[in-house]
């Protein structure tokens, strides 16, 4: 063919790898208990009001979803102190990441971003022909000093994962605010939090909506698919200035959120027990896990997330095949970059100590393998 | 603001107009007995395979959906005889249109398509900075020939609609197969199938499937949410060489597809039986129709599709409010620049039958008044 089939960005696309799913290592290792600890999802299951209200929408499914998902908005509007036209709803974070690139991001503007956080905003401002500025992490927390030195006219967007994903740390409140106010008015703020429930716990969390307030260029990126344990119907929100939301509304799919999805949220809205469950055992399985890491003396990074960052000193290539082999499927750092470092999404306690027991035996196992090639 | 905040395409963006939900209408205008007949849903309801299939899915909702609906596709691989590699599902057919222009569109690219016929596509390919040429309907059917003459160096992609939306009328093979032989290869052409299950009863209707078989750069899209009901959960899917299909999956969103909609469109694929009856209930309500249509001598065109177009020979804008009145919601010819034209979908024969009584009574009434003016 003279001409070049696909659009220019399409080559350079790097696939996301998601976590590995039970299935699949079901099917290729012939294993029966698998524990997945690799996705953030919620181990004490969905929220049952959310069960309940899709078991009840299933028989309309033949009808249309409502295009602007009103009930919902109206719900996150009450809750937060917004009017809805504050409110852009999605077919999960994932989605309106594409459509904050697809809003913003003409061929050459910037970005700017920690290196390493969500994989998804350097691909998507990508996509749109834009450039992804990415700056190291300094003491493993974003380098917002590097941020405000980096930002110039091209500059469109930045990006903060709060807490960080991999790392699970937060920016602090002071630490956001003094950032923010060096941010030229023009420039968006994108605030994703979509672990705001488990970060919140943590005095020093900031509140984004005080800065979104004060300043209509920011956006706030939060979900249902976390704490309240409905990632597989696909729906999450941003919060943003009336203007933002009016552009994001009229270019978004006209049906991203399915029927099901918008009846599951409303259902999660009200059920504050199961969110409040979901956070207790979250810092449980959280403190299991330092407690071992502390017993080995481990690197890890204090996590205000549903899963920690942790170095292991060995190729985490290796411990997430043998890991596997035992029924445990984490996510391995060489994906980012840290490669003796291994990211566990939180657990039920039961989950959480199988993981710990099987990765102690998979560390001795190799620490005997080495001695005996030694 | 120094600098223009949004990307240049987003302002330009017309936004698309669904049809009115019946709760918005209830709202109102304080009615309760409500007939949609405006969003071409099925009106037996869903798959009943389909219903039960979400309710068994509903309690794994915490865990993320497989990203690839690998189930899903291997049923479709079978059905087809084709490869899981020629095959891409999303959210909804709308996503997968979307998909299509990011996959070739680049500033300046051009895409032909009929006027009228699907609005999505022209807006889809406008975002992506490309050039929508839509070329007149010629005897309410796409105008082949002005195609062929229309196709230039920056020429990517060709949307033929078939049967074509809103017309309802279908390409024939014979048409299809001469026109495709003078696209030059390098040419993109998606063939919209998404009433698919109506149009296969009609013997001229073409054998997509041998075409995509002789030219690889070729598309066919279908979905679930016409024939099989269950347009809510949000699925479709697209059929294309193995090239396309492997850049697609390469840059569309990992999670489209949610975990109930797999579920759904699984439980549909074996309710054959509910497909016999949709569309054996769907040409009854056309010959229904079409009968009242011929009584009072109106133009309309024979439909292959669960929608009608014809021609009613007053304001489509007045005829649209006073049937909302009467409770029954249709599409207004003006939406597509046909002022005098309406789309409606197939119901129930007790819909069908409301419908047309409700329209009888405003056109005398509209009769009346104009008599009085006189």
């Amino acid at each position: 063919m003279g001409k070049c089939l696909f659009r220019n960005e399409v080559n350079s696309v790097r696939p996301y790898v998601p976590g590995k799913p039970v299935e699949e290592l079901k099917r290729e290792l012939g294993l029966e208990d698998i524990e997945k600890l690799a996705s953030n999802e919620n181990p004490l299951g969905p929220s049952p009001k959310a069960i309940e209200a899709i078991r009840k929408e299933a028989e309309y499914i033949n009808i249309y979803p409502e295009s602007n998902a009103t009930k919902v908005k109206e719900k996150l509007a009450e809750k937060y102190n917004l009017s809805v036209d504050n409110i852009v709803t999605g077919n999960g974070g994932e989605e309106l990441l594409k459509l904050i690139a697809e809003t913003f991001i003409n061929s050459g503007d910037e970005a700017i971003m920690a290196d390493t956080t969500f994989d998804k905003y350097a691909s998507e401002v990508s996509f749109m022909g834009g450039t992804a500025v990415k700056l190291p992490l300094k003491n493993y927390k974003h380098d917002f000093e590097g941020f405000i030195g980096t930002i110039n006219d091209n500059t469109k967007l930045i990006f903060i994962c709060n807490p960080n994903n991999p790392t699970g740390n937060i920016a602090t409140k002071d630490e956001l605010d003094s950032f923010v106010k060096n941010v030229p008015e023009d420039v968006v703020i994108v605030l994703d939090e979509a672990y705001y429930d488990y970060a919140v716990m943590n005095p020093e969390y900031p509140d984004s909506l005080e800065i979104l307030k004060k300043r209509p260029n920011t956006i706030i990126l939060r979900t249902f698919s976390k704490v309240a344990g409905i990632a597989a119907v696909r729906i999450g929100y941003l919060l943003t200035s009336k203007e933002i939301a009016d552009a994001m509304n009229k270019i978004r799919l006209v049906f991203s959120v399915n029927r099901l999805a918008q009846a599951a949220a409303l259902g999660a809205l009200e059920d504050t027990e199961h969110i409040q469950k979901t956070v207790e055992l979250n810092y449980k399985s959280l403190g299991l896990m330092e407690e071992y890491f502390n017993k080995r003396s481990f690197e890890y990074i204090k996590s205000n997330a549903n899963f920690i960052f942790v170095n292991i000193g060995e190729d985490s290539r290796v411990v997430f095949n043998e890991l596997l082999k035992k029924g445990i499927i984490i996510r391995p750092g060489y994906l980012w970059g840290w490669d003796s470092w291994l990211r566990i999404s939180t657990g039920t306690i039961e989950q959480t100590q199988k993981f710990v027991d099987k990765l102690d035996e998979v560390l001795n196992e190799l620490c005997k393998n080495e001695l005996s090639l030694a």
